[in-house]
């Protein structure tokens, strides 16, 4: 008891501020609980709320999104009245759950989607179902001691192959969730053979509301702002050449510039990295996209293979541009009087270049073929060309030797001593480096030209009607390599 | 019929060599066709025995793909017991389908990936359940009228808002198949609630099957030769930091060989391109590796996320060794004399660089705190001062004078004229180059450095027991800028 009170006293002691009340442990512990909770109910309706906050943000961002949702909880309210309604309920009884299942499994973003799943699941569901029946069929004949040793086995064998098929690159891409359907239906199909007597019915039933789950979805999916796969791959790719033509923009005019850097400028350098990271996005639109019915100006045999190749075109571009982002970050820089010298010059290959990104820009979003890319491509080959030859010229002549006379007698002027100031290669290399940088890219767009030429020429581009005639200027599409 | 005598007499006289027989247009067609189905057949045949042979490699490659399918087949066939065992069957009846279906759609190649859907499913067909039931409740409350119409908003309003859910990106790495789950779930209980009157004993029934199902997945997948997605997280890591490696060492020497490009070479240098484009692959591992308990060296909470700062570092670096890469093919190279003085130099510091990031790949295999990888990138960034160093005296001593000195009096001994070979800088530039290239390497390979000491950091790895005393140099993991 002496103990307590002593240590109640120093309690009392030790609480500056509380020295009239006696603070009870209990209530402490209790409070200390309160708190601790308060703090875990805090942080969990700030986390919700962050939550909510994005979730707002990517609704406002993209009211398609929103529009999604609605569809999906459009189609599973249409399908649930073969429950409410007594005379769909009566011919469908329970089986019209497998209609909503194959509402909520099937319904994608996008309509190449939809048809995927639901493509495969029609054709999987009817041929495993067959094969499902056929084998009941056979094991019903041999007795029914090895009746469940051969469903068993039959189950074992085409679950393991169908689950192998799923490894192979090319059925994974076009009939993975047609395999794991084929698995669901032949394994429920053969198991419950063994139970059920009227296989055939339940077959039946299960086949025709799936039938009716799925082509509920793709009406849905088809007539309510239908999102096409298609159509966002060809938007993609025509926004990354457009954040490409940014960044080689933003990338020059940073290093060239004269002031301080802007803000905007900053984030339009930065496009190239959605360019970088954009490679699976761009897979599984295509893969989409070849499911999709011919819509607007896309026809059912489009060449989205030709896009993918086009993507690649563009993230070898954007490589380089990478590679010039961290010149332009680089501490050492070029001498101003160097710098004027060829701002030009890089200013000028870059527009150029740039001009032929928006070019391509322009054809794919018309899906015309271009009169004057040939002009384009030919006026950034001849900007590089004498970016070049600016170079070529640098060295030998007076212009290092002035650049260094001036800058010995700087230094000398502010008492610098002469070993510490990089030598005259060291001041040329960044310049040099984004020169180099700059004609790689312009080789590497001649890649992209190349690419989106091949797409034209697949999918059939009609020719452009801006009357202006053909020049037939001998232009070669590839930058010579330097 | 004087038309078809004719028309026959013409074809007898059109056919050259068939001149004696008479064709029959009916026989022909009919030959048409058959050899129109054998080529198809033939076509058929050949894709299914490509795609077999490729089924083939694939097994070969990695057999625990095969074993993986086996699995599966395992899994399914012990489930199948629900219905072939009588005591069991009677206890769940046709519910015992949603075990089958559980094991279909859960079970996944590597651990933490079966564990993810597991979990989800489970916690969702729970959080639904229960929800739907007690929406049910309370339509149950409001008469006949009002409760299809309460089920069905209650319905459009859930599906909604849990679809929208999938968008947002840190629900969808975590949670997407769980929301999926539970749309699927809620109107499959609030729909069929409505006509089925032993709902509690549907939905017990349900989660008991789903249970059932999800643990026998877990077992069979973590008790039959586990396929951990953080080891092969893991792995891929530490695999892609050795391509890159192989890499960097295949185009230095590439570029400074003396005799034609080997096969084996070639194949070296194209690694960095698995490091570019498993972006995807990394990120789903790491996903699927945070679900994953304790396993061999790997705790629950092992800083998966660091594995793809350390992914992205090393892209960064495979971006550097692309552009490298363009530099070898260049067309135009440096003079011998030139690429002989900086090939020593430049072996030096990609082989140095290497060291580093061999040094990495052991830091990572054996989970160890590498005693010396200090003096290892203090040993790259002198190497790297010294290729810098050997730029920075190239110009302005008699090197360049010496070098075009001996070129132009080649020149003008082989009758060329002065102006067309490249000037001095030109000549310098492929060079400048390579060598700004491997700066900027060193750089980059000094950023994988910190990003595998934070892992070591945070995954408290244990020091080396090699016995070396850690020197202690003033070394800064950084190389400069130049």
């Amino acid at each position: 008891m002496a103990k307590k009170a002593s240590s109640r006293l120093e309690w009392r002691i030790n609480v500056p501020d509380g020295a009239s009340k006696v603070l009870e442990p209990e209530s402490g512990a209790v409070g200390k609980i309160w708190v601790g909770l308060k703090g875990c109910m805090g942080i969990i309706v700030l986390k919700v709320w962050r939550v909510l906050e994005n979730a707002w943000h990517i609704g406002v961002a993209d009211p398609r999104k929103v529009i999604h949702c609605i569809k999906v909880g459009l189609a599973l309210s249409i399908v649930s009245l073969f429950y409410y309604m007594r005379p769909l309920y009566d011919d469908f009884g329970g089986n019209a759950m497998w209609a909503v299942m194959t509402v909520v499994v099937v319904f994608e973003y996008t309509v190449g989607a939809t048809f995927y799943k639901c493509i495969n699941r029609v054709i999987a569901t009817f041929l495993a179902g067959a094969l499902g029946v056929g084998i009941h069929l056979v094991a019903e004949q041999s007795g029914d001691q090895l009746k469940p040793i051969i469903l068993g086995i039959s189950v074992f064998l085409f679950a393991s192959a169908a689950t192998f098929s799923r490894f192979i690159p090319s059925v994974k891409a076009r009939f993975d969730y047609g395999a794991m359907i084929f698995i669901l239906t032949f394994s429920l199909v053969s198991v419950s053979g063994y139970r059920v007597v009227e296989l055939f019915e339940l077959a039946h039933l299960r086949l025709s509301t799936i039938a009716i789950g799925t082509s509920l979805c793709i009406l849905v999916t088809m007539l309510f702002c239908p999102v096409w796969a298609g159509c966002e791959l060809h938007h993609l790719i025509h926004q990354n050449m457009e954040k490409l033509a940014d960044s080689l923009d933003g990338c020059v005019t940073e290093y060239f510039k004269e002031n301080g850097s802007e803000k905007d400028l900053n984030k339009k350098m930065q496009g190239y990295k959605c360019v970088l990271n954009s490679k699976a996005a761009e897979e599984s639109m295509a893969n989409f996209a070849r499911w999709e019915p011919t819509h607007g100006r896309f026809n059912f045999r489009h060449p989205w293979k030709q896009y993918l190749k086009i993507g690649a075109s563009l993230r070898n571009c954007a490589y380089c541009i990478e590679t010039l982002n961290s010149c332009i970050s680089s501490e050492i820089q070029a001498p101003p009087c160097l710098r004027k010298h060829f701002s030009n010059k890089c200013m000028k290959a870059s527009s150029y270049s740039i001009n032929v990104l928006k070019e391509l820009v322009i054809t794919i979003v018309k899906m015309k073929k271009s009169s004057n890319i040939d002009v384009k491509v030919a006026e950034m080959n001849f900007a590089v060309e004498e970016l070049v030859d600016a170079l070529k010229s640098l060295p030998t002549t007076h212009f290092i030797a002035t650049t260094t006379g001036e800058e010995s007698t700087k230094a000398k002027a502010e008492g610098v001593e002469g070993s510490e100031h990089p030598s005259p290669i060291m001041k040329v290399l960044p310049l040099v480096k984004v020169v180099s940088m700059m004609v790689e890219i312009a080789t590497r767009i001649g890649g992209v030209v190349n690419a989106v030429e091949e797409l034209a020429r697949l999918a059939e581009f009609k020719a452009a009607k801006d009357g202006k005639p053909k020049q037939n200027q001998p232009t070669d599409k590839l930058v010579a390599d330097h």
